[in-house]
């Protein structure tokens, strides 16, 4: 710690007397606090961001509204805007519009799972900081709440005077203390688990060793997830709705919870507080069921085309909601996907034109769709490769919010970085230098411009499989180096080349390591 | 043949009786004449796109001109508009531009390497028919010239009053009889090899073992591909213009065809005949030089990417030509690439999100960008996943040109679809029931809606290798069976489940295969 210690005193020293594209180097970053990751300096655009907000804020006499879309395992190369769509049998027309009308991120950034990008967005802070590294399953019993000592970003909202709703999946624990509105949203309208965990005991077609198996079907409705609609308000009081007795059921739930974020829309709309809303599809992470009300949406068919398909129609409906509220230019739009494909559910999977799929830390993984809309303040067919952490979403909300940073803990670390100039100014560049990825509590690789150096890989057995069937590898001595911009797919490794770069991002890679020793990991028994 | 015959004779019947939506069969074509491939009768759109192209010929005064723009082995992925882009180091807004401005498909099909594709377009005949199953090589010896007894496109549209124009790359032989302006066309521009061919001996820095070893070099220049850019006249004058001597010259020699180009389009814009005009890029096919006057174009710098910015750049350059000429709207644009990216140069090579590359039938090898652009005419922001083989351009380009088929030989069969109306009519839908894959002198396999049957496959050895270190090897009783739409990448067969369709499919091959018995494949020695 001493030599980095020393570095960024020297970087203070260059970066207080120059400004910072007169003096380039690998490493671009200055820590704004000792336990803030490091980020890009970005004044000029900063400035225009601020003021672009400023005025929206002097002309509407409120903070903005922010409505992220998070989409559950859908893949990078889904949407049309990302090379799929109609080519791939489900055409995508509205999430294409927030893309071509918002700004498209191509190197934005998940989680390797669900629940630690979840977490991670709503905390600023890595899963493994947390304590949450893979989805709270049904029967998991935890040592420790590990939303007890966090400063949520639902929690700080509310605070700031913002009406916080999650509607749809949430995947972080059922248990009290737990639920979305027990960490800070005023409101919660949805499901604890995903659907394949709500509809595998009632599903005889996919599951006929377990339905039709006594004493098997009876041990999981002992621990089975929680199978109700739950709508919840701050405080801790829950009224529980509809239970999904069957797979139409689930089919139907979809619609159910974007009429209701539609509903919720026109009537927080009315109100003198901005609202924040986090619309979690439970589509398309498998087991997916059409719609039956709905009819054949795509042109493939397949359960996981529909379900793609309904996302966007809902999207579009959602996005719809807010033009007919009124309150379109007034609302931050993220649309986004929690990780990669899961492919043991193939073929009700999404599809990745990268290597590894959700559960490794491999491009097809991690890199996910990430598309910022906002009229007026957003233009129009913007496209970047700037980094983009999921979790940067929590820096971008606080900023919005108007919530100061120092309200933040001082003693715990945190990894996202502000990058409200980056969507907001005309021609922003990203303020993150570099990605870190995760696979539970072991450190694995680290991208910084278009190189990636893994130092473990997952290798899956097959092509079929993710995490399921994947074995832990150390990579060899140089690590498995890959440019990204000449090789996408991850499988020409470059690391013996040892370029300068490559130096860099071992040593950002150190330095992260570092960070855990200062503040140590929370232990939550999971 | 009987039973097909008779199969054909009640189509027939069933369509003079009902139309062919009211009878829908898993093989939907009709087959014109009886050395016509079939196609899916689609009336009511060919009624829409006759009628919009007389009233474009009433209103100008005389038919189209047609420009195509080739790129030579640019992958599926490379530009932004198919998922590459700014994400993978090399920003196209001009491809984009024409893809968001017209229709862009996302089953377009190459042959597998650049000499089939290319003659197949300008024959509307698959490669096995003509004999030019592969590149013809500096040292190759023909026994026959596979131009003399064929009724070229240039021919045909130069016939019709064209002025036929091939700019660039022509690759498909140097020997007198066989130039561009000997089969057809007009006016040649541009070189007979492909890039890498001509600088191979000059670049010490790539190919020591060759420029620095005195026997083999002697060996090279015995035979090495004609190295000057050559202007050639149809009756076979050709003026020899300047040599290309060392790999800079290489990299200004794309501006240099690009200039010719637009230069050209001025001076035909102001004529009264229509113009076609074939613009083959030499870029970006391996090996690729930087042009030293343009500076770095894209952020991932690397030579191939830089060539793929520069050709968006001549792309947009050449589009701005006939706006400036005033003929924009009188001009039918098609970009395209003559097949998948070419691994061995890597990383002087493309992406594909697809398996395979060069030299394969996997997607990664024959599935291709396709942009129809023509303003006014064929409506923005269109983009289909109907099938779309580059031979169909052949059929395209007669119907603009109003050259009849009747024209065509009666003893020779046609691959080519006539396509035009998918292109024109706003809604417009693939008249293309089939695409078939070959592999040299081998039939690999079949494409129908989004379903893709391989009786034959090539393995590369590694993700490094393609044409050159592959074998063939023939699939299972059941074929390689796959569904494009969930599995776009090819690697997870469905074949056992045999469905409806796979039957479909096989059929469809089989009656393939048997138009070879009545009009056999010509052999030209290569």
């Amino acid at each position: 710690m001493k030599s980095s210690s020393l570095a960024l005193a020297i970087v203070g020293l260059l970066v207080s007397i120059a400004p910072a594209q007169d003096a380039p180097r690998f490493d671009r970053t200055v820590r704004g606090k000792e336990n803030f990751e490091a980020a890009i300096p970005r004044p000029d655009q900063d400035q225009v961001a601020a003021e672009k907000l400023a005025a929206h804020i002097a002309k509407t006499g409120k903070r903005p509204n922010i409505l992220w879309m998070i989409v559950d395992d859908m893949g990078y190369g889904d949407p049309g805007c990302y090379g799929g769509g109609g080519a791939i049998g489900a055409a995508t027309p509205n999430m294409d519009r927030l893309a071509r009308d918002g700004l498209k991120l191509t190197s934005c950034y998940s989680q390797q799972t669900c629940t630690p990008t979840r977490s991670a967005i709503l905390t600023g802070r890595l899963p493994m900081r947390t304590g949450l590294t893979r989805p709270i399953l049904a029967g998991d019993k935890l040592t420790k709440n590990p939303w007890a000592d966090e400063r949520s970003l639902p929690a700080l909202l509310s605070d700031a005077g913002y009406h916080t709703l999650l509607t749809g999946k949430w995947h972080v624990g059922e248990p009290k203390g737990m639920r979305p509105h027990d960490i800070g949203f005023d409101e919660f309208y949805g499901f604890y688990p995903a659907q394949k965990e709500i509809t595998q005991g009632k599903d005889a077609r996919r599951y006929p060793d377990l339905v039709n198996d006594p004493q098997l079907i009876r041990a999981f409705e002992a621990i089975k997830p929680d199978d109700h609609l739950q709508h919840g308000f701050k405080g801790g009081r829950t009224e529980t709705l509809e239970q999904i007795k069957t797979t139409e059921d689930m089919g139907r739930a979809e619609k159910k919870l974007a009429d209701f974020t539609i509903q919720r829309i026109g009537e927080l709309a009315q109100q003198d507080k901005p609202f924040f809303i986090e619309h979690c599809f439970m589509k398309v992470h498998c087991d997916n069921f059409p719609n039956p009300d709905l009819g054949p949406l795509s042109a493939a068919k397949y359960f996981y085309k529909e379900a793609v398909a309904e996302v966007d129609l809902h999207t579009g409906e959602i996005v719809k909601a807010l033009d007919d509220a009124g309150v379109l230019e007034d609302t931050m739009i993220f649309f986004t996907s929690d990780n990669g494909p899961q492919m043991d559910g193939w073929p009700d999977a999404g599809y990745t034109p990268f290597r590894g799929a959700k559960g490794t830390t491999f491009e097809g993984g991690v890199r996910v769709p990430g598309i910022a809309y906002w009229k007026g303040m957003i233009s129009p067919g913007r496209e970047s490769d700037g980094l983009f952490d999921l979790m940067d979403l929590f820096g971008v909300a606080l900023n919005l919010a108007g919530v100061s940073t120092d309200t933040l803990a001082q003693d715990k670390y945190y990894d996202f970085v502000d990058q409200t100039s980056f969507l907001l100014a005309d021609d922003g560049e990203s303020a993150r230098e570099a990605v870190y990825f995760w696979w539970g509590s072991t450190l694995m690789a680290c991208r910084m411009r278009e190189y990636k150096l893994h130092t473990k890989v997952i290798l899956p057995e097959s092509t079929h499989m993710d995490i399921d069937y994947s074995t832990l590898q150390t990579a060899g001595l140089a690590g498995w180096y890959f440019n990204l911009y000449v090789d996408p797919k991850e499988s020409m490794p470059v690391g013996h080349r040892r370029n300068a770069w490559l130096a860099s991002v071992l040593g950002k890679l150190k330095a992260h390591g570092a960070t855990f020793k200062k503040y140590p990991p929370k232990d939550i028994g999971l």
